[in-house]
This record gives structure tokens, sequence and C-alpha cells, in this order.
């Protein structure tokens, strides 16, 4: 190669983490946290989004537990659902996006709201339990909240990890001052978006690094 | 609803791109250049993305010709491939990732390389006047380079824009930096990904926003 660079793929991502756990504030995790933070901090390329990352107490534990139960993955949008790397699923968990079904045009016409936020209705059934990961729509998440406050199910876990410049950090600030006693994961403020939350999925599915 | 949002969705992006050109520095931009930068934007949730995008002169007006005319889209990674918008596709362009070839571990192997790199091998046939968008690995970045100096191929641009804190960084500036003659477009530094790479291929695909 003309191009000095190192092409060993498990070298690749040691050196990556090894850089992060040497710039990082990881300080105030615990163990379990502090993997997903890398993960997150790795697929952002930035060292301070620990500013913005914070995890409900037992927040990452409860997401492991229930993925090794065989939870689903419920998420708004195919770009999640297409990172998550399924060899590291611990139960080959369904990953779902119901973003295409059928149904959901007439439903977020029947709603007056957005696509991404009408297919929340047509998780209820797979809810309880389950890992939601919210990668883009703020909307789906401010409906997931209301909807919440009425449905009896409760997922295991909630990333809220929208981004954007009108409404993610509302939506976010809603998610992690939820009075329902909702466990979350969130990147406050406008970052986040599918590849930080795929990192958040993807070490939450294996302590392996 | 419990929450005060905003639910139309072209309501939603005309107020999110009408932020980004409130807040962000979009002087030395032609037309062209200015969408396609609030659209990286926009994915990122970041104004200061600015800083680190770079065009070279003519890269997006010649990823949009190409488009028009057809030319596919080749990705490193599938979460790019998901995120393209195809009804923003000019020309019902194809979009593909060879990541999952059965061909790849093997070439990986002889090559002694990532799989992302070794399918670039496989690009040579439909690159001349693609669109190559990398959102994801250096490495695949670095090997394009290098077979770009050996094969007679011309994509019609290459989005450079992987993510990440080993050879990223490096990997842009050899793009950016090229003796070939290769219309780029990059986010120099750590940043990249996959959701600022669509929303680049996604402005590049339609003027509509």
């Amino acid at each position: 190669s003309r191009y000095d660079y190192i092409t060993d793929g498990a070298k690749i991502y040691e050196r990556s983490f090894a850089t992060i756990r040497a710039e990082a504030d990881l300080s105030g995790y615990d163990a379990d946290e502090e993997r997903v933070a890398v993960r997150m901090i790795h697929a952002a390329g930035e060292i301070d989004l620990t500013r913005d990352i914070a995890f409900s107490p037992g927040a990452v534990a409860a997401g492991m537990a229930a993925l090794r139960a065989g939870a689903p993955i419920l998420t708004d949008v195919q770009m999640v659902a297409s990172g998550v790397t399924r060899k590291r699923l611990p139960a080959d968990n369904e990953v779902i996006c119901l973003l295409s079904d059928p149904r959901v045009p007439q439903l977020a016409a029947d709603l007056g709201t957005t696509r991404t936020a009408a297919a929340v209705e047509l998780w209820r059934e797979r809810l309880d339990g389950a890992v939601v990961a919210i990668g883009n729509a703020p909307t789906a998440l401010f409906h997931l909240l209301d909807r919440l406050h009425e449905w009896e199910q409760r997922p295991a876990v909630i990333l809220g990890i929208p981004v954007g410049f009108i409404g993610a950090a509302e939506s976010k600030e809603a998610l992690a001052g939820n009075d329902l006693d909702l466990r979350s994961i969130v990147v406050h403020g406008r970052r986040g978006g599918s590849a930080i939350t795929c990192g958040a999925i993807n070490a939450i599915s294996s302590t392996q690094e």
C-alpha cells in the first residue's frame, strides 16, 4: 500500500477503544455503562459525547437481561435495524422496525402525526419487556411516552437517541425525566442518530469488545 | 398529547433546515454545496460540522449529474444502503453494498485486510462513473485509493466520510489531497458515519428540501 494504516480489524477495534478510554471522562459509570458509553463514542467519533449521555439507574443491566431472556428490539427506523450486529445478540433476538408496515400511512393520517410516530401504535403487543431503540424521530419518542401513560405494557429499557434541531432535545428530556419509572438511556441535546443508537445496542448485546 | 411538539413531518424538516441556515456558517458554499452541507448537519445534529466538511471543486455537481444519468451508488456498509431515500433518487439508481457477498471473507484473508476493504475489489466493474459513499471504514477508503492508482476506472465522486479514532482522519486527508484528480466530499477529523453520509447522498439525489 501507498498508505500506512492498520488492516487488522480486531486491532483497529482494540486501539479505538484504548484511545477512547485514554481520552474520555468515563468516571461515574459502572462497568456495563462504561462499555456502552465507549461504543456510543466510537460510533460518533466524539470523545465529548459523555457530556450528554445519561443512564437511568439499572438501565443497561435491564437491557442486557432482557436480551438474554430473548426480548425483541423495537426500533423506529430501518437504519438502526440494519446496524444491529446480529451475531452479538445473545438469543437470536428479533429486530423489529414497522415503519414500512402497510397500515402505517393510514394510521399516520388518522392520528395526524408522522409515520414513525404512527408505527409506534403497532409496537403494543411486542412492547412488554422489549428493548426500545429510537434512533431518529423525536415524534416517535413523544408518541411512545404519551401511550405509556395509557398502556399497561412496560419495555425493559428505552434508548432515546433521536437526532436533530426540532423536538429532539425536548423528547429526550421528557424521557429522562419521566414519571413512569421507565428506564432510559439518552444522549441529551441535538446529537444522536442511528449510528450512536446501534453502538449502544451492540454494547448491550454482548460484553465482548 | 401531554407534550407540546410538532407532528407535521414537512414542517419539522422546514424548521430544521431554517434553524441550520440561521445558525451555521454556510458562506463559501455554492447553492448545491450548501444544500448538501445542510443535510449533513441535519443528520449529525451539529452546526459546527461545517468546520470539517470539504468539497473538491465540482464534486456535488458531478454527483448530481451521475445520479441523473443512472449511475449506481457503491457503499461500504449496509447502514448507508438502508438510509438512502429511494424515492429521492432521480433514476431509480441501484444502491450496492457488497459486504455480504460470499466471496468477501476469502478475499479478505487473501489480501490480509478487513472485509469492508476486500469488498472494494468487487466494485471494479461498476466503479466507472459511480457515486462512491464510504460511511464507515477507513480501510475501505485506503484500499480504494490504492486501487485507483492501478485501475483505469474513475468514479464520478467519492464521499469519504468514515468515522472513528484509528485511520479515519488520515484516510480522509488522503482522499482530499489525492493526486489522481478524484472529486471528493469529506468530513475531516474523527466525525463521520453512515447517517451523515446518507444526508449527503440524499441531498445529491434531489434538490427538493
